[in-house]
């Protein structure tokens, strides 16, 4: 298997720029797909560095710089992603201050496919008092997506179908503070409709610490639209306040773009088979979609975010598989959905994005989840409820 | 026209250097004048890129990395800016953290000859608490002057004069916030004494969002001395506050450096003709000056700040037209000097600084100031007063 | 003398890379060095620049980009420095944020065998309150070791025994604030066991300002284990707070490491002959060790900070001469222990590492300790006291 490595700051490695296909590797042409690895210049993502993987049929970009996220990507010609307000992304974390605008600054760098939130905390801002009375604010969505990974690799197997991995590690730490690492890789077949993301984080410290992650999959257009719908083997469904419970009776039905829309966000937990569950966005039409298939041991909380706003300030949802909900830590915390990772030990998460074309992957999909639910209905709560939520 | 595009993001174009002249364009040499387009390097200015525009007698640098403020420039020799105590700018905005020192973190980047303030907000620092009780503070004149270009070009008319324009976008904006996009030009037309400074601030989402935009125009020797002269057509003119009472006598003249001076500040309405004013600062022998020609309609508010502090710790005043005082801006926005721009709408600026050499030059601005005025008198308010001031 | 200039901001010299040897400068190659400038890549690190001394004997690395302080060093392959939890390091100062937790932000980049304390405050954090009532908070051990050097050059003696000096100079400024000047020299003969550091902080400005310095030398092992000792001339020592109670009876002695284990700190005033001290950390064999020699003139308050936690999570003894004891800056203030510089003074501190093998050498400086006390014992506080303490 073919490896290169990109980053490894323990071995002072650093490739300033790459571009590879099959040929480069002496593997058959029939396999089409290749990698660019570059560093984006001008405005606030100066200085990024992404790595572009076209796939054939999928095509996505992850950035180093950003903590592995994925910055969008695209589906025979259908954009994975939305349209984020922030135009000129990715955004370089030196330009974004988590404290700022009472701890939403966080949203000043946010437009990606997938932002990761975490590890130390993820969820709403909140106020915290130290012993000897100063105040600060632990930001929106915690300090992941702000990391650069230290170590980034590729790995490309030489037998078909020639999976490609990436992979990338980044850490979180500080002296008196948590040591988590995160080993994150992302896995694509070339010519097929799908990745997966298997993160796995370490405690590499010496005392038990926390840790919350959060998936934040956002999607717009074309997969989002006025009669788009949201499908998944619901167990339990809660509106997480009052905004939420005005659209409890369609909520997995979608409006069109609504300029000054506030959002809407739904808490959930999701039957399982075998540890697997399905949640699936749905366009309009019925005919294209995306999935997102994964293990609920590692996330248990799912939440969904609907925020359909007028379609230059992000008209978007996120279907945010997570080991918690985005409440403020303390709150999970109280409500025992923080992780305790014992020293050396670690929680491993894997998803699966899928990307369907044709209304029979969706019908496909759709009778999975039907049969994960297995004729069982959702117990869905007429307004905000403990433990979900702090009412 | 010759144009060449510096930076683009939408396009991935971006030139690490470039230095050019008119021969490289074919023009003829009788037009005298260079640009040269680097990146600085070392201490806190690493990474910031400048444009160096020679223009035969006025020469003046452009900081895309500082949201397109003019770092400094001179006139026939003669020094256009300030003597900053940060003395190892420009500084890359990775160095400013707005919030700090009582949210007079901008002042740590302060050294320009032009420093942009705004967009969703100049002015003074304030605390600001969110709906569930988060205090976070809105810094000193906002953020504009801490974000890059994502647009940089240059344009050279192949015609006499052969004016040049530099033009560049930056953009404000985030999730849930406003978003701002500034097209800013500066023409300059090489063997003149001016350039001309044209914004135009669009609101590019769904809602209706705020607007503050301030032009910190700065000036230190040898236009500010002791005995230098501030002019303008005065309608109205308010001290800010008891310390500006104090030398409100000599409002229009200026002392000598001063080590501790506590700054002193007069908001003022202008009158106008056809729509333009003009303000002007002397130098003590009245043969030297900078004036400022701009259109009232986009900005309706000027502020002197007379800041004659020792040399070294900062011996400046500032010019600036603003569309408000910089007021914090919640006392603006409650007395309705708040832009508020609809979506797709536009707000212009338009200001020229002239150079002005001999005592005729000074005299004929001086006369045009006069004019401009047509023997009207100043209203000058003996103390801080509403709607100017939070008395 | 040769002298490299590698970085003047005020003649736009920047040296990108360098590795030079005698050889290069035709020495004789007796004379066994080399020196390494380079820029890391990847992780935090990502644009930190770095100078790697190669003395032979002696390693060090110095980071102009984190305020000239001291990465980490070996002597004879026994490493001079300590595992910190940030294993990414040295971070670049784009990543951290001193108002974080509390402000504890600064930790998030704390990793050096030396990190200066400063300039304009060091110490615990503390919320200050702005005349107008915004609170902000003041980080722990203030902004030196983020601020990166506007000017390093190297010096090598060409005469035996051939010593280099590396100046690189940092300054700490804003408008309406503090300018002060660090010239900072390091200097180390080839072959030898020791460096210099001598520090010149220079008021630039036209009025007095304040100045806090501290000198946070850290180590772990092979000098620091269960069983090392610290040894100098005590005058007076004080535990900081209950805490460091439970450790007094064995202040002077070293346990392994416990994970969990909360830090201890003890403050002291040291006895000096002709102006000078030596504190020593040696290892539980006593056949290695450590020790600082400085003038107590320039710095005349000793911490001792013992953090033994976990290996993992940082095992950890500071040495730590200053100007003041890290309490917050407003009660070193107000005991009279800021030190105020009036425009164009200068303070100068000067300390020398030394590191020690074998017993021999041990006990050489155990008995320069000895004949600096001189007999004179220490007066040991049974608990915190003023004016060192706030009790």
């Amino acid at each position: 298997m073919p490896s290169i490595l990109l980053t490894d700051i323990s071995q002072d490695v650093w490739v300033e720029s790459l571009a590879i296909g099959p040929s480069d590797l002496g593997l058959p042409m029939d396999s089409d797909w290749s990698i660019v690895k570059r560093t984006l210049r001008g405005g606030r993502r100066h200085g990024v560095d992404v790595i572009e993987i076209r796939g054939g049929a999928l095509d996505f970009t992850l950035i180093p710089t950003r903590g592995m996220g994925i910055r969008r990507g695209s589906y025979r010609g259908d954009r994975l992603g939305w349209d984020s307000p922030v135009t000129d992304g990715p955004v370089h974390p030196m330009f974004v201050n988590s404290a700022k605008n009472g701890g939403l600054g966080w949203l000043e760098g946010f437009d990606e496919l997938l932002a990761r939130c975490g590890l130390e905390s993820n969820g709403a801002p909140y106020s915290e008092t130290s012993a000897d009375g100063r105040q600060t604010i632990v930001g929106l969505h915690g300090a992941i997506a702000g990391l650069p990974a230290h170590y980034v690799s590729i790995d490309i197997d030489e037998k078909p179908p020639y999976p490609i991995t990436i992979e990338g590690r980044v850490q979180e730490t500080r002296l008196f503070g948590p040591h988590i690492c995160m080993c994150s890789k992302i896995k694509t077949v070339p010519g097929s409709n799908r990745l997966t993301l298997t993160d796995v984080f370490t405690n590499l410290g010496d005392s038990a610490c926390d840790l919350e992650a959060l998936y934040h999959w956002n999607f717009g257009p074309p997969y989002l639209g006025a009669g788009s719908k949201f499908v998944a083997p619901i167990k339990t469904l809660v509106p997480r306040d009052a905004r939420a419970v005005e659209g409890l009776s369609a909520y997995d039905v979608y409006r069109g773009p609504e300029p000054g829309f506030a959002e809407m966000v739904y808490f959930m937990e999701l039957f399982d088979r075998s540890g697997e569950t399905i949640v699936l966005l749905q366009n309009p039409a019925g005919e294209k979609g995306v999935a997102l298939r994964y293990q609920t041991a590692g996330l248990p909380a799912f939440t969904l975010w609907k925020c359909t706003r007028g379609e230059r300030e992000g008209y978007v949802t996120g279907l945010e598989p997570g080991t918690n909900y985005p409440n403020p830590k303390p709150f999970e915390k109280s409500r025992g959905r923080v992780v305790s990772l014992e020293p050396g030990a670690s929680r491993t998460t894997e998803t699966t994005l899928e990307i369907l074309a044709g209304s029979a992957e969706i019908q496909k999909i759709t009778s999975e989840i039907a049969s994960i639910a297995n004729g069982r209905r959702p117990q869905i709560h007429p307004g905000a409820v403990e433990p979900f939520c702090n009412v």
